[in-house]
């Protein structure tokens, strides 16, 4: 899909790995500054037998025994990974993925599956205050080559290129508060609007919506957090959710130049630049300015229930940890770093039944997403 | 199925609901009586609108808190629930089922999908102590009926029983420690054949090994507990699993009076009964034995992480938590009373690393089920 005319200085790919790379050691940094007498991440690199590596940066304090704080640490979970793999994609995986992304020109009845290239960066972060919001960010680059026959394997050494058949874009950022501070989720937003709209007008409002969608618990009747940014299947095709995306500057008329959505792959690649870029600035600030607000027995019991339907979500629904569950092989301890250090079930609950309660209005917000802009 | 020529005394829906509510009322006693100043267990009855009732009795001690512990009460949470539901089962349940259910005789293409019937009893026990282990155990009993013709809608003031057109039992309970105490699961699961045997030599066995592959996490290679029994689909059929059940009694030779499996379903019944009956004498002795026992902080945690994992087995793969989670209407709070009042998750966890430690070999024993008798 590459114009292989242009001179394309280094393949996506690599591109895609060296930013994730370099967003990661921001990120981690950041947090760690947030809490100079925390321990550091404990960062750990991996490799996968079938191809590829990655490298896990997580946060977690020494184990606290019976549940009690030894250390008011600001972070009580965190983790910041990057994964880069490629391998065959077996046909069963084909045909799941041909139904999760039906607008990916992905070839039917291929009997020995296909190459995939995926790499991404994902993190979500838990501070232990009930009224710091937990946090989860990805961006990912996915790549479906040519099945690699036998003459190319002959020439192996010549390092050509395989033949892209597809390749999309996704991710997005949300915000998980126990206690709904209005201003956080404003200029979480807000950060993530501005990141946006210098790339398509369009982008903000279908991927704040797409993400209200997303972070859905049908069986709570519940979104997972106060939203923020969600897509997949990003590409230079036209897109289904982007509405318009096809006369993109060219129907609008002769006068206007208003911009809907990025059209290229370098366009798409800057766009996510932008929106990875803007991960610490959106939330950082929201956890330096709630992680000393004093808290009681009972917020803390409400922040660990929420975390339970944070599990839920993870667990039930999750497009990523089930695909990661399914997969052989898969590095179960960083597809499961998502999940909070302690969560929480009561059964029918009496926290939040109050309406004009903290914990009810955060139920309410939950139940009927809103647009913070 | 039933034999109409037969004096039926009373239809078996209503023979499985009377014997439930009596095994629900004789489990709860049982547990109160092991800690007798806890509060007692909170009995809630609800009516189902699309058709049918329960009741909850679950126990969960005055929110604590911050996780202290305000009394140390023998449980830390439990639910035995029954529910006797009926309605109709639309055609994407109706081919789910026949999918989970291989060897029933459930028809295809009813483009209105068939009634549907179900009574069981469902509990989950949490103890509090880190060497008292959990249970859960589950009978039920499941008919599909012809489809409700307006004919029979015209006569229904003549209270005509509706055919029977598939009815099975199933069920099973097993036994989930934190640490292993060899004659705890010797005990469990004695008491467990016991009650079976006297129905067929084939029902522990293949009860006990169907139960190691039921309750098994793939992604972490580990069965959720140290076993017990599972079934399903159990009627007058010959059964996938009950290897030789067509030959009972005839092939065996005619000096041979082994009883290989019930055959009837009469005889199924009372092997419900007996199994049911089980519960009481398999677990709650094992239960007034560890509850006393002291422990550290750190088996606490252990135990703690060994809830996370209850968690994803319940959230991941158990058929009836997912078929719980996908039927709208039905009552969450129920479904998810199953999960432990606090879970942890741990990354990378230093745990059970020492094969020599106690949770090591829990650990070793959960990847390598054990019979035990």
């Amino acid at each position: 899909m590459a114009d292989k005319s242009s001179p394309s200085p280094e393949p996506m790919r690599k591109r895609v790995e060296t930013y994730i790379r370099k967003l990661q050691h921001e990120i981690v940094t950041s947090l760690e500054k947030l809490d100079p007498n925390a321990p550091p991440f404990k960062r750990d690199a991996w490799i996968r037998p079938q191809g590829g590596s990655g490298q896990s940066c997580v946060f977690a304090m020494p184990a606290q025994e019976d549940g009690t704080v030894a250390h008011e640490s600001v972070l009580e979970k965190a983790g910041v990974n990057i994964s880069i793999v490629h391998g065959t994609l077996p046909p069963p995986a084909l045909k799941q993925m041909r139904a999760d992304h039906k607008t990916l020109p992905l070839p039917e009845d291929v009997s020995d599956g296909l190459p995939f290239f995926a790499a991404g960066i994902s993190l979500v972060i838990h501070p232990r205050n009930p009224h710091a919001p937990t946090s989860h960010a990805n961006y990912r680059y996915f790549e479906i080559t040519e099945a690699f026959s036998n003459t190319q394997a002959a020439e192996k050494d010549t390092q050509k290129e395989p033949k892209v058949i597809a390749w999309w874009f996704g991710g997005g950022a949300d915000l998980t508060p126990s206690y709904l501070y209005e201003e956080d989720a404003v200029h979480f937003h807000k950060t993530l609007k501005d990141a946006s709209d210098p790339f398509g007008s369009l982008l903000y409002p279908t991927f704040k919506k797409w993400c209200d969608e997303y972070f859905y618990i049908p069986h709570r009747g519940e979104t997972r957090g106060v939203g923020g940014i969600f897509f997949d299947d990003l590409n230079e095709l036209e897109h289904a959710k982007l509405k318009g995306s096809a006369e993109a500057g060219e129907s609008a008329g002769a006068g206007s130049k208003e911009k809907l959505r990025p059209q290229t792959q370098e366009e798409i690649f800057e766009f996510i630049q932008s929106a990875g870029n803007a991960f610490v600035p959106s939330y950082v600030p929201i956890v330096a300015k709630r992680c000393s607000t004093p808290y009681t027995p009972q917020q803390r019991r409400w922040q660990l229930v929420r975390r339970g339907r944070y599990v839920e979500f993870n667990l039930v629904y999750d497009r990523g940890t089930k695909f990661g569950l399914m997969t052989p092989g898969a590095r179960i301890e960083s597809i499961l770093m998502s999940l909070p250090e302690v969560a929480r079930w009561e059964y029918m609950s009496d926290l939040g039944e109050d309406k004009e309660s903290e914990e009810g209005k955060l139920l309410e917000v939950v139940k009927n997403p809103r647009d913070w802009l």
